[in-house]
C-alpha cells in the first residue's frame, strides 16, 4: 500500500510543504528515517534529524520553523505526535482488515457466528460456541464447546480456549494464549500420591482486556477464574485457578499468581513476580519486578519490593547496606577485638 | 444437560427433602449458588448459607439438620463432600467425552491407533506412531514419527509431542506442552561461535503424569529425559536435557530445571525455582517458591528457602534481620562511635 | 533404519573389529548401552564399561587397547568423539529430512516458496510472503502476511511468525515459538484507563539464529526488534518490543528482557533472569541465573550477580555474611550490653 503525501495531508487534515506526489509505504522514527517511509517530528530534542533524515515525508507541528534547509516533505498539523499516533491506528487496522472464512476450518453446526467475522483456516469451533459480530479468530485457533466470545475481540494465531470459558468485547488474545486449561488441583491419597481434582469452573475475561503470547489463565476448580474489564496481562504469564484480577490492572511478563489470589483495581505488578495463593492485594498497589508476595497487601497503593517483599524505599534501604555487609562485618570484628582488649586491660 | 434433584440422589443414592423435579445445569459455591445450579454443604462453618443460597439443589450430610426454613431442595447423603467430589468427575467424564475421528484430520497410513480414541480436527500423527486405546487427541495436536502414546492420555488442544517420545497412560497433556524439542546445547567452536551439539535422545514420560499448559520439557541429548510415574507439572515449567524428575513429586508454575539434574521422588517445588543442571536432589525434599538451587540437596525431607538456598528456618531468621539492617549498621555506628570516644578519653 | 557394522565403518573410514554384520538402528551411552544400540568410548574414564556394555557396536580410538574380552564389536577410528559427534548429525539429518508439501496446508496464492521446501499439514502461508530454498515448515505452523523466512531455516511444529517479520538463513524455531506477537505499550488516558498503542514495527531475526520452544520475541512499536547473527534463545523466554541483542549472545531459559534494551555480543544470560527497560547491556557481560539488571552495565565483560545485580565477587562474599545475619546481630547485641555495662561501671 502506498500513499502519497496529498492523501495523508487530506486523512489528518493538514498542509503539505514539498512535494504532494511524495509517496510512502512504512513508518520509521526520525532518527532511523528511510527513503519511502513516512515519519514525524514533535519533541524538539529531534529537531536536529529533520535536516538529515532519509524519510520522504515528516509530521510536523504547524509551529515547527527550519533553520536549514529540509529535503522531506512536510505535512504541517496542529498536533504531530497526535496525527502520527491517528495514522498508527489507521494503519494497523488495515494490516489486520481479515474478513471471511477460510477454508478448511472447523465449525461445529451448532456454532453461532456473527456478522463480519474473520475465521482463518484451521481454526476450530465447538459445539453451541457463540462467536459476535466483528470477531477475529486467527488460522489454528481452538474455541472448545459452550464458549461465548464477544464483540470484536481478536484471537491471534493458535489461541486456545477451553469449553464453557467467556471472552468479553474488544479484547486482544495474542498468539499462543491459553484460557482455561485444568488448575493445578491434586489430594495426596492413601497410597501416598496424588488424585487429581475435577476443574469443573471456567474462566471470565470481561471486555477490553489483552492477553499477551504464551499467557495461561486456568479455568476455577469451581465458579469463575475472572479477568476484570480493562486489564492488559503481558507475555508468559501465570494466572492459576479462581484468582480475581480487578479493573485496569496491569501485570508485566512471566509473573506468576498462584490460586484463588484476588488482586485490586489498577495494580501495577512488575515482571517475573510471584504471589502466593489465597491472598488479597489492596487497589492502587505496586510491586517491582522479581518480587516474591507471600501475606496480603491491606494498604492501597502501597509499593513493595524484595522476595518476600516489604516497602520499596524500606527495601532500597536495606539493600545498600546489604551490599556492604563484607565490612560491616569487619567492623563488627574490630570493635569487638577493641573492646575485649580495653577489658583484659 | 439438565439433570433433576431425582436423578442425582438416585446416582449418590441418597434421599431427596423438597422438589424431586428441580433442576441444574451448572455447579456453585453455596455462598455464591444461582438459581439452576447444585452445590454443597459439608463444612459447618458455612452453615449460614444454606438459609439464603439461590443454588437449586444441595447436597447435605444425613446429620444436618436446619434451624430456619431453606428454599434449595436437599440431598441428604452420608459424606456430602465426597459425594460432591464424585459428580465433579462424573460431569468432568460428560464434558470430555470425546470420541470419534474429525476431519480433516492427517493420520500418516504407518501409525497404529487404538480404540475409542478421539482425534480432533487438524491433529496430527505420523510415521510409526503408536496410538493407545482411549487416548484423546484435541484438534491442532502434533504428534511426530515413531511416538508413543499409551492407554487413556489426554492431549488437550495443540500439544506437541516430537518424533520418539514416549507418553505412559493416564497422562495429562494440557494445551500448549511441547515434548522434546532440542536441548540447548551448543559447542563454541574456533570462530567464537557456536555449533549446535545434534540433540537425538528422546522424552519418556511415565504413567498418570500431568503437565500444565504451556510446559516444555526438552529432549534428551543422547537417552532420555525421564519423568516418572504420577509426577505433577504446573504451567509454563521448562524441564532441560536429560533431566530425571522421580515419582510423585510435584513442581509449581514457571520453575525451571537445567540439564541433566535429577530430583528424587515426592518431592515438593513451588513456582518461579531455578535449579541448575547436573545437581541431585534427595526424595522428598521441599523447596520454597522463587528460591534458587545451586548445589546438590543430599539430605532427605530438607526444606530449603533463597536464592542461592539454604534451609527454610535458618532462611527466614536471617530475613528477619536483613529487614533490621539499616537500624543494625546505626547501631553498629554508634557503638564505634561510644568506644572512640572512651578510648580517647 | 538399520546400519551394519560394516556400513558405519565406511562412513567413518574406520576398520571393524568382530562382526560386521552387527545391525543397530539406535545410539546409547556406554554405560547404559543396549542390544542393537551404537555407543562410544573417548574418555578413558569410561574404559570399564566397555567390559559390561550391552550395545552392539562401540567406538573406539584406533590407541584403545582392551584388557579383557569385550562383546561389542568394535570401530577403531582417529578420534571416537568426533566420530560419534559426526555420526549424530548424519541420524539427526535422516531423522529430520522432511521435504514436500503435505495436505490440506494453506498457501496463498501470492506467496513466493523456494525450492526443497517442507510444507506440513495445517501450516499456514500468508500473503506475500517469502519462503527461501530448502526451508522446513512443520505441521500447524502459522506465517503471517509479507513475512521472509530465508534458506534452510526450519520453523517445527506450531510456531507462530506474525505479519512483516523476518527470519535469517540456517535458523532453528522451535515448537511453539511466537514472533512479532503486539509489544506491551499502553498509554493511560483521561478515565484513567489504558489505551492501546498500536504496535506497527516488525521483528527481524539475523542467520543461524536458535531459539527455543514456547519463546516469545515482541515486534516493536516502530522500527524493529532484532535478534543478531548466532544468538541462542532457550525455551520460554521473553523478549521485549525493540529490544536488540548481539551476536552470538546466549540466554538461558525462563530469561525476560523489557522494552527497547540494547544486549551486546557474545553476552551469557542465566536462566530466570530478569532485565528492565531501554538498558545497555556491554559485549561479553555474563549474568548470573535469577539475577535482576536494573541499570546499565558498561564495563564489558563485567560478571554479575543478585537482585539488583552488582559485581559477582562481592555478592557472593556478602551472601556469605548474609547467611550469618542471626549471629552477627547477637554478636552486635552482646557488644553493647558489655559497652553499656561499662560505661555504667
Amino acid at each position: 500500500m502506498k500513499f502519497t503525501a496529498q492523501q495523508i495531508a487530506e486523512l489528518l487534515k493538514g498542509s503539505v510543504e514539498g512535494n504532494p506526489q511524495a509517496e510512502v509505504n512504512g513508518l520509521s522514527k526520525i532518527e532511523e528515517g528511510k527513503p519511502g517511509t513516512l515519519s514525524f517530528l514533535a519533541n524538539p530534542k529531534y529537531n536536529e534529524y529533520i535536516y538529515t533524515t532519509k524519510a520522504s515525508i515528516v509530521i510536523v507541528n504547524s509551529t515547527f520553523e527550519a533553520e536549514s534547509p529540509v529535503e522531506a516533505t512536510l505535512i504541517r498539523v496542529a498536533d504531530a505526535y497526535k496525527s502520527f499516533a491517528s495514522l498508527l491506528e489507521i494503519y494497523n487496522q488495515i494490516v489486520n482488515d481479515k474478513k471471511g472464512i477460510e477454508q478448511p476450518s472447523f465449525v461445529d453446526p451448532s456454532a453461532t457466528i456473527g456478522k463480519d467475522v474473520y475465521i482463518g483456516a484451521f481454526a476450530y469451533i465447538g459445539k453451541n460456541s457463540v462467536i459476535g459480530d466483528g470477531v477475529k479468530i486467527y488460522p489454528q485457533c481452538y474455541v472448545g464447546d459452550n464458549v461465548v466470545i464477544k464483540d470484536n475481540t481478536t484471537l491471534f494465531a493458535g489461541c486456545r480456549v477451553y469449553s464453557f470459558c467467556q471472552i468479553g468485547k474488544e479484547c486482544n488474545l495474542h498468539a499462543g494464549v491459553i484460557i482455561g486449561a485444568d488448575g493445578f488441583g491434586f489430594a495426596p491419597n492413601e497410597q501416598n500420591n496424588y488424585k487429581k481434582v475435577p476443574q469443573i469452573g471456567n474462566v471470565i475475561i470481561e471486555d477490553h482486556v489483552e492477553v499477551g503470547a504464551g499467557t495461561t489463565i486456568d479455568r476455577a476448580t469451581l465458579g469463575s477464574t475472572i479477568i476484570r474489564k480493562g486489564v492488559k496481562l503481558d507475555n508468559l504469564i501465570q494466572i492459576a485457578h479462581n484468582v480475581e484480577i480487578g479493573e485496569n490492572t496491569v501485570i508485566a511478563a512471566q509473573t506468576g499468581v498462584a490460586g484463588s489470589t484476588k488482586i485490586g483495581k489498577n495494580c501495577m505488578i512488575g515482571g517475573q513476580v510471584g504471589i502466593v495463593g489465597h491472598l488479597s492485594i489492596a487497589n492502587g498497589v505496586k510491586i517491582a519486578a522479581q518480587s516474591g508476595i507471600g501475606t496480603s497487601i491491606t494498604t492501597e497503593g502501597e509499593i513493595v519490593q524484595g522476595s518476600p517483599a516489604f516497602n520499596i524505599s524500606d527495601y532500597k534501604r536495606t539493600y545498600v547496606v546489604f551490599k556492604k555487609l563484607p565490612q560491616l562485618e569487619r567492623k563488627i570484628n574490630e570493635i569487638e577485638k577493641t573492646q575485649v582488649n580495653k577489658t583484659a586491660e
